[in-house]
């Protein structure tokens, strides 16, 4: 039991040292730099590709491509391959082509379900409607599978079509935990690896690929992503319980408020007692919430340990993933990625 | 003018004639048996893709394949191969890939739009939800992917990315015109030539692609698709104002209750007065309907003669779509192909 000394990420243990945040902070600074250049040309060809005679689609897509944020698995691509010793251009369409399917998922995953109506929405979709931003997402995704065959391997085709199904799968499983209180932690990995983590691995295995690197590097870079990609969800979903509002620029508590079924709150509803199973199945189940339900829901989770146990798991999945990348030959570039998996364990925002 | 003679199908001219019905469902049949046991394959291959471990996934597609009815398009790749003496099997699974491209848009078609949630919903969606609707069609898009690059070639792959982009670019055109009292004839075929029209012309595009034909077929192929697909939406417009409910079994009115612009009405807002004008405002902009308007619609559609309007272009589209059929040599598939224009633009159901 840790109760009194648990951990929540930017609001105790981190941010009382300003020096370690700036330090996880620079690991994706000194990624992006690296990169730079390459991803000048990616982001080109994601402004160029999402063009469209009807004029909604680069509207809605600029928008959210705009608000996409960090690039992270462009970057993975692009890190990959110039790990794998690549020095083409090839991978430039191909990394665009991973945002794209990343971007039409966030556009799919933003609708609003009949039965959720009333409940808070995401701003793509409460701007522009649910069909606009399916069929925006639908047309980003095939926009994706243009890019890969202009590039021409099968195998990346492959790769991606199957990461893609995948996705899906994991995105509908989330629905099926969704409200259910029995979801486990094996049935969250489940979710997570899918949703999450097929793409990053993807992402990274691609670039073995455009390298024409044996099948051992795109293996250790799929296991590489895969990792990463759990660590990375683990982490996200920590901050959704515990980030700083203001460094997160966005609202905590939204996978409380949906329902989901996060780890957090998996270990925190496994470890209970009777009388914290009522205020799960009254807050989780039969979605009624009232004011302060968030906060008692944050104390729970941290009486019973439940971000330090997430967050433990995500540093082996994290330490999983630089075993594999460990298998490259060293560079700048493989430092750049390991510090990132630090980082995005880390982050506060 | 020919307000009182108007024709309206399924109510009168062909209605009064059951041979003739019977002679153009005929079609469609000989078509079926003709391919009876590449279809069986087609139909294996998809029960056999649509399986996944997550439960909902086999569920709904399930659901939205048997559904599904007529099979068109992938009989359109069956049909446009054996017409391109093809007699191998890889064109089963570009079928199903075709019909599973399909799928998914059926099942993104119905998603509920925020701003429209009181309105009529599709069955699909009102038991699933929009979100399960959305990933489930995701998920079909994605094996869709998945058959083609196991089926190996990069232009059907081309040709199939594409066809989906525009389909998407098709339906954000659609939403574009819906309440849009200025649409125009030119914009309504825009969209249904992207909508519908492109996945037609490359379901049979493919067909030529499998047997390696020349350019020259593979073009003649998608000009007969790309017209019969624009003469199939229009009938199917006229339809939804028109059919008899029970052989289509469905009620009609769906397109004037969702303020869908379609060419019987674009033709009757272009030709009428001020107070038909009102009328339509009220209804299809402002979406104000009450008890009697369909049935005032459609009797302004008749007045302005739309429907023998909207036939007639979709009998030049069959038209063209035969001409282009023509290249191909003679055969019992190309005079079955032939028929099944005809009877889609005369069909009632």
């Amino acid at each position: 039991m840790i109760a009194a000394a648990e951990r929540r990420p930017g609001r105790t243990a981190s941010g009382a040292d300003p020096t370690e945040r700036d330090r996880s902070a620079a690991a994706l600074e000194r990624l992006s730099e690296l990169l730079a250049k390459d991803m000048q040309s990616v982001n080109r060809i994601i402004v160029d590709r999402m063009q469209s005679p009807v004029g909604l689609i680069p509207q809605l897509a600029g928008y959210i491509v705009a608000a996409g944020g960090k690039r992270l698995r462009p970057l993975l691509t692009l890190a990959a391959a110039e790990l794998c010793g690549y020095s083409g251009e090839r991978h430039h369409k191909l990394a665009a082509s991973v945002e794209f399917i990343h971007t039409a998922t966030l556009l799919h995953d933003d609708v609003v379900d009949e039965s959720e109506r009333r409940r808070g929405q995401s701003s793509a979709n409460s701007l522009f409607g649910n069909q606009a931003s399916v069929l925006v997402g639908d047309f980003l995704f095939s926009r994706s599978f243009e890019l890969m065959v202009e590039d021409g391997s099968l195998d990346v085709l492959r790769i991606l079509s199957r990461a893609s199904a995948v996705i899906a799968e994991g995105e509908v499983l989330q629905l099926a935990t969704t409200n259910n209180l029995n979801t486990s932690e094996a049935d969250y990995l489940a979710v997570v690896a899918a949703k999450t983590a097929a793409l990053f691995a993807a992402a990274c295995e691609i670039g073995a690929i455009v390298a024409e690197r044996p099948a051992s590097d795109a293996d250790a870079l799929n296991r590489f992503g895969l990792n990463f990609g759990i660590a990375f969800q683990i982490a996200d979903d920590v901050l959704d319980y515990s980030a700083r509002e203001a460094l997160l620029g966005k609202t905590i508590g939204d996978d409380f408020r949906e329902g989901k079924m996060t780890l957090p709150a998996v270990y925190a509803i496994s470890r209970g007692n009777e009388v914290e199973a009522a205020f799960w199945r009254r807050t989780l189940e039969d979605m009624e919430q009232q004011e302060g339900d968030l906060d008692h829901a944050i104390s729970l989770i941290e009486r019973h340990g439940g971000f330090t146990a997430a967050l433990d798991l995500a540093r082996r999945h994290g330490e999983l993933a630089i075993e594999a990348l460990m298998l490259l030959p060293p560079s700048q570039m493989r430092g750049a990625l390991a510090s990132l998996v630090e980082f995005c364990i880390e982050r506060e925002f």
